[in-house]
C-alpha cells in the first residue's frame, strides 16, 4: 500500500505533527476518561445499536437517532455508502479528500471531477450548480461534496448548497456533503445540511469525532440522512460491531464536553490568522483563505523535506488530484508549535540565504 | 435492525453473559494496560500500516508480515472479502456464524448451503468435498468454513480440510477458513491452515483477538494468505484508518501476555468438562461434543427466558439457520459463573416440579 494521507508519524522523527487537520486542544479530558473506564466493559462485544450515543447524538445534532449511522470514523461510512449505491459514475471536486474516489472504485464505478481552480482560490463556478452538475446529472449516481473543503479549506455558500440539493433532488443523485471540517467555523449553523434531511430525501450529511473533538486514534463518525432505505442498505454493508466500547464512551462523553467547542473555536480562528499572517510574510508563498481548522499555501517545493529535518511534519499536497508540488497543507496547531515551525522555516530561509 | 447475535446485554437486567464465547479469563491485564497508555496516542491517526502489530503477529503466528491483514474485528474482513470477489454464489454450511451469509447479500452474492445434521453431531459427511463441493463447486465462487464451528463447536478433521483445499485449488475457489475459535484447543497446531498459506493459494484464514484475547469491545481480528492479489483486493475494500490506536496496542501486548493462552485452555478443558456433565444430568436436554470454549445443547425451550430472570443470559440459537428453538449455546466461564449457571437451572426445574 502506497499511502497517501496525512499522520504518517510512524516513520519518521516527527516532534510536531502539522500533517494532520485535528482539534489542537486534543482530546477532551472527560472522553479520555470515558474511554479509559470502557476499557473495563472492553471484554463485551460494543452495542451494535450504541443506543447511548445515538440517543444523544440526536440530541445534540437535533435530529431524530433513525436517521443516525455511525461509522468506525467517517471513512468507513464513505466505503459503506459506496458498496450501498454502487455508482456507475459518481462526481466530485478536485482537489478534495482522496478516500472519495477511492471508495467509488472499490464498489465498482468510477469518478469524474470537476476542477477547482487555483486562481478562483478553488471556489467553484458560481454557476455550477446549473451548468456543470445539470449536465453531468444524468451520468452520475453520486455527488460528493466536502464542505469546507479538504484541503482547501473553502465552505460552499448556502445558496450554492441549495441549488445542488434541488438539482440532486431532482435527478435522484444521491449527495453526500461531508461537514467532517464545519464544526471548527463560527458559522457552523449556517452552512449546515442537518437541519434539512427532511427536504432533501437523497442527502446524507458525514460527521465525525476524529477532527473536532481530536481522537482520530479512536475512529468515531457518523451519517445522517432521512432516507431509511439508503441507512439501511449501508448499514447492510457494514459488520454489525463497527465502533468500539471506547469510541462510544469517548463520544459521550465529548457531547458533553463544557466549553471545549467555544474554546477550540477560538483558539482555530486566532491561531490560523496568526499563521496566516506569518506565512504570508515568507517569501515566494501564496496562502488559500480558510475557513476552518487548517491552511492551504503554496511554498518552496522542498519546504516539508526541509522541515522534516527540524521535527516537523507539513502534508505535501502534490498527490491530491489537481494540486501539484509545492503546495502544503498545515492543520492549526496551538500557538507554541505554530510557532516552532515559523521559527524552523525562518531558519531554513536564512540558511538559504547564506548559501545562495 | 433486528439483532440476531450474542451479548445483547445492553436491553436487559444481565448479571452473567453466557451468551458471547469470549475467553472466560477476560483481556489480558497487560493488553488493558497498553490501551490505557494508547489513548494518550489517541489523538494520532493510527498506523494504517499496523507496522508493529503486523510485525510481532508474524512472528507468533509464524507467517510473513505482508500475508497479514488487520480488521476492526475479524468481522470487518468477513465483509471486505465479499465485496474484494463479489461472489456470485458462495457455499457455508448450516448452522453457521450468520455474518457469512449477510456479507455474501451485501456484495450482491447470494449462499447456499450444506446442512449439517442433528443426528451426525453437526458433522459434515466424509465425502462432504468428493460429493457435495465437488458438485456445487462450477456454480461457486466462496467457500466458508468455521473450525471449530459457532455454534456447534465441531472442528472439522485435518484430512477432510485439506481434501476441500484440493477441490477448492483446482476449481479456483476462494476458501475462508474462519479459525477464530481455533486458538482455544489444545491441538490447534494439528487443525490449522496457516501454515499452509503457500500451499494453497487461494485460501484465506481468519482469526481474532475478540474471542482468545477476550477482547470484543476493542475489535481487532486479521486475515492471512499468500495471495497477494486477494489481500490487495480486500485492503482497497477498507478505510486506510480500520483498526484503532488502542486496539492495536492492546493486540501487541496480547501476544507479550505470559501464560495466559496455556492457563485459557485450561480453564476451558476444565469447565467445558464440568459444565458439559453437568448439563447431561438434567432432564431432556441433549448437548453436543465441543472442541472449544462454548457448547452447543437441546434443552426446555423457555430456558433462556427463564434464566434471565435469574440475570444469565444464554444464546437462543434458533435464528440459526438450521437450529430451532430449544437449541441453546452457552460460552464457558469461570468456575463461579457457571455454577451460578446450574444453580439457577435446577432451581428453574424444582419450580416446574412444584407447578406441575
Amino acid at each position: 500500500m502506497k499511502f497517501q494521507h496525512g499522520g504518517e508519524i510512524y516513520d519518521k522523527e516527527v516532534q510536531y505533527d502539522f500533517s494532520v487537520n485535528i482539534n489542537p486542544l486534543g482530546m477532551p479530558p472527560e472522553s479520555k476518561k470515558a474511554a479509559i473506564a470502557a476499557l473495563e466493559m472492553s471484554a463485551h462485544y460494543p452495542d451494535p445499536r450504541a443506543r447511548r450515543l445515538c440517543d444523544e447524538l440526536a440530541v445534540k445534532e437535533q435530529v431524530m437517532p433513525q436517521n443516525i449511522l455511525l461509522g468506525n470514523g467517517a471513512a468507513e461510512l464513505i466505503y459503506a455508502l459506496c458498496f450501498a449505491i454502487r455508482p456507475g459514475k459518481a462526481l466530485g471536486f478536485a482537489p478534495s479528500f482522496a478516500e472519495y474516489e477511492r471508495a467509488v472504485a472499490a464498489a465498482g464505478g468510477s469518478m469524474v471531477f470537476y476542477d477547482l481552480n487555483d486562481q478562483m482560490e478553488f471556489a467553484p463556478e458560481e454557476d455550477f450548480p446549473d451548468r456543470i452538475l445539470k449536465e453531468a446529472a444524468d451520468d452520475i449516481d453520486l455527488l460528493f461534496l466536502c464542505n469546507p473543503n479538504n484541503p482547501t479549506g473553502m465552505t460552499l455558500p448556502e445558496d450554492m448548497l441549495h441549488k445542488i440539493g434541488k438539482v440532486c433532488e431532482d435527478k435522484r443523485i444521491v449527495w453526500c456533503v461531508d461537514e467532517c471540517f464545519l464544526p471548527f467555523n463560527e458559522d457552523e449553523e449556517r452552512f449546515t445540511l442537518k437541519h434539512k434531511l427532511e427536504q432533501y430525501p437523497h442527502l446524507i450529511v458525514l460527521r465525525a469525532f476524529t477532527k473536532i473533538f481530536g481522537m482520530p486514534g479512536l475512529r468515531l463518525g457518523y451519517g445522517m440522512s432521512s432516507n431509511k432505505k439508503l441507512l439501511q442498505q449501508m448499514r447492510a454493508c457494514i459488520q454489525p460491531w463497527n465502533t468500539s466500547i471506547p469510541a462510544q464512551a469517548a463520544g459521550v462523553a465529548a457531547l458533553h464536553s463544557e466549553g471545549y467547542l467555544e474554546e477550540t473555536r477560538e483558539i482555530v480562528r486566532v491561531e490560523r490568522e496568526w499563521l496566516s499572517r506569518a506565512i504570508q510574510k515568507m517569501p515566494g508563498t501564496k496562502i488559500y483563505p480558510s475557513e476552518t481548522n487548517f491552511i492551504l499555501f503554496q511554498a518552496r517545493p522542498d519546504l516539508d523535506r526541509r522541515l522534516l529535518e527540524h521535527g516537523i511534519l507539513i502534508r505535501d499536497c502534490s498527490n491530491f488530484r489537481g494540486l501539484e508540488k509545492g503546495f502544503f497543507r498545515i492543520g492549526v496547531r496551538p500557538h507554541a508549535e505554530n510557532e516552532a515551525l515559523m521559527k524552523a522555516w525562518k531558519l531554513i530561509e536564512e540558511q538559504e540565504k547564506q548559501h545562495g
